[in-house]
């Protein structure tokens, strides 16, 4: 197959007459390739297809829930008892409904890879990894390409058994734990730690050095919410990235998800040694966490992490404007082109996966931006990324395909067909 | 005409198979009310039309300009060059053709009520307030409610002449800018003096109070910049808001635009002088002002400022995160509701309209709410509104009524028809 869009990003512009050839879910050429036979994509303006590196996607059933405060102030920890709430809700059927669901509204908001970070694994009552399958299932069905994280849970707190409310979480060996990753059938498979609070530190680096063995990536959230740094202070005597960078082979394939309150300096030494973030604006303000200091960070992902809102175009002006808040200057990211690549190369290199650009040998997914879409049909073809990242809705997304496939995709407006 | 939607935005709840009757463009009851011949609006939740109460519509014109920074940062005063170089090259025209299109997707946003916050006065080399006019026809072709604030511009910074890139604002005396106020024909009218940078302060106490004399609103750009705080504090000794407390015979009817640095006892002061303030998220986010502390102000409104990006949806959302943001809590206005009131009934106040309410007597200006939009049609009704805030794109506004009128509105993707 052959798609020749009226414009298509390779990389740092967009250009015409470009034409890129697929053929089993790969691209295998781009450029002025001369095909006669060449799919046009009129009005369509082609990006590689976004990427949220970072999701908890049962966690969109949450959305309107726990956002009322008759107390007044809530905090991060106060929306955690609505979380768990609701996954006491969760049987297997509300479970599949709500992940796919999700995955649905992604594919519509244009992203065609997921990377779920994946901690509830039971039956209610059970110890059965049966909500493993299904989140695997769902996301086949929904036609999105998932990243697979299966997460290691243990610990309630630092030391401290698990709560009832998170029995459905628990992994509770490592052996049991890789036996569970080699009797899943999936595409793409990687692992996390849950956190500091949920993994006892002495087992974060065998399960790094066993990832890497297999060729996984591996992630954990790491300094999102102030008490948990605390309490990590106190029990280790120094904070989750210190921690990593000090107990980890290398960071090469390992992301740090939030790294809310870093140190700038020991984020620095964690990139150097081959680590990846993750950042999570609309979740980071949802929840208050705070605006992380990126200063010293060039190449973040992007993760639309709960899901209260599904927008990637979103996630990165807000990435980009959390900081201009915080540094009061504008510029921080350099442009819209390092916030499209945090949508997409970045998370790919976070994911382990060949994609995220429209090059020669990656996976076909790819976003179809609407031309005449009101936001940016003004715009000057020049300026286009910027007026489509800072000024552009999720009503720009005009069609998706993953793996070369179009996606089954409605339109935002429920069961009307695409636009 | 009556109304009745399937769900009914009446203050602080949904309630369903209320009926709202209209004449003249004006509700004129609303309730249970019995009628047989009611419009049905199915799956439909009707709310107050948003106002934004700070707009420069010809900003719009920008969106993806000023964006790329090959220099490394940039700031609100680099921005401001990019801005004057756009008002270059802006004819009758071009000017008519950017505002209009502004307008229209206001409106497709849901945006019935717009603040024009309006100093581009003058057509190029001219003193002839040709602008004026045009802004006026164009809200009147796009079918929006415009509230004129006619701007006062006198000064290129404190005690400076206007710069070249700056004559096309001028207002040099109060008698001749009273005389085109009493010239213009508008159905809404306000002024504004622009800033402590554009109208010596002498002038600022003398406007006001003629304003109120007329019964007329008055805004200002307040304490945006710190640079514009400094350079206030070495001329005058003391902060804008500060001067305003000590120079305005009262603040009734006057509304502070941003207040990003404003010391929060001077802001306590402002608002039991009966001052309103004006927040704009996705501007000041865009421009690098930073997060104002608004823990001492509960009812501001919003306004989509330089139109980089349109979306009273967003606004809602980034005025209550940046709060998150900054203060690390959940909850900073206690939920949706406020919100929507930020963006909506607050805005008529600021703006000195009966509108932003679905009450009798208010001006009968709505959005409808798809209720199978994607992002919302699985949330419970209990908390539609959270959902609509926290989780919605403004895909979700199906339909805008301007004085009981349904606007002339098409879709966000370009010439197809309205969903």
């Amino acid at each position: 197959m052959i798609l020749e869009p009226e414009l298509t990003w390779t990389g740092a512009r967009f250009e015409r007459g470009v034409q890129i050839a697929i053929e089993n879910g790969v691209i295998t050429d781009v450029g002025q390739l001369g095909h006669n036979d060449a799919q046009k994509l009129k009005r369509r303006a082609l990006l590689p297809g976004f990427i949220s590196a970072h999701s908890h996607a049962f966690q969109r059933a949450l959305r309107g829930k726990g956002e009322t405060f008759p107390e007044g102030a809530g905090s991060f920890w106060s929306w955690r008892e609505a979380m768990y709430a609701l996954v006491q809700q969760l049987d297997a059927d509300r479970f599949y409904d709500a992940v796919r669901a999700t995955f649905a509204e992604m594919l519509a908001a244009g992203i065609t890879t997921v990377g779920e970070f994946h901690y509830l694994h039971h039956s209610p009552g059970g110890n059965d990894h049966l909500f493993d399958e299904i989140v695997l299932r769902a996301a086949k069905d929904a036609g999105i390409r998932m990243v697979l994280l299966l997460t290691y849970y243990k610990t309630g707190g630092i030391g401290q058994p698990l709560a009832p409310a998170q029995q459905r979480f628990s992994t509770q060996s490592l052996p049991d734990f890789w036996r569970q990753v080699d009797r899943l059938d999936a595409d793409h498979l990687g692992i996390a730690a849950h956190s500091i609070r949920g993994v006892p530190l002495d087992e974060i680096a065998p399960l790094y050095d066993e990832a890497r063995k297999r060729g996984m990536v591996m992630h954990m959230h790491v300094e999102e919410q102030r008490r948990e740094i605390d309490e990590c202070r106190t029990a280790y005597g120094a904070m989750p990235l210190q921690l990593l960078n000090e107990r980890l082979s290398s960071c090469e394939g390992f992301t740090a998800v939030h790294a809310t309150h870093s140190d700038p300096e020991e984020m620095g030494r964690f990139l150097d040694r081959g680590g990846n973030v993750c950042i999570t604006p609309l979740t980071e303000g949802n929840l208050g966490d705070g605006i992380p200091d990126l200063s010293a960070l060039r190449a973040p992902s992007l993760g639309t992490d709960s899901n209260a809102r599904i927008s990637m175009i979103e996630e990165m002006r807000w990435l980009e404007y959390g900081q201009r808040w915080k540094s009061e200057t504008r510029g921080v990211f350099r442009g819209a082109a390092p916030l499209l690549q945090a949508a997409t190369a970045n998370g790919a290199r976070s994911l382990g996966i060949d994609a995220g650009a429209i090059e020669k040998g990656k996976l076909a997914d790819f976003v179809a931006i609407d031309l005449d879409a009101r936001a940016i049909r003004d715009v000057d073809e020049s300026q286009l990324l910027e007026g489509l990242v800072f000024g552009g809705g999720d009503d720009v997304v005009a069609e998706v395909w993953v793996s070369g496939r179009p996606a089954r995709r409605t339109s935002s407006s429920g069961g009307k067909p695409p636009r």
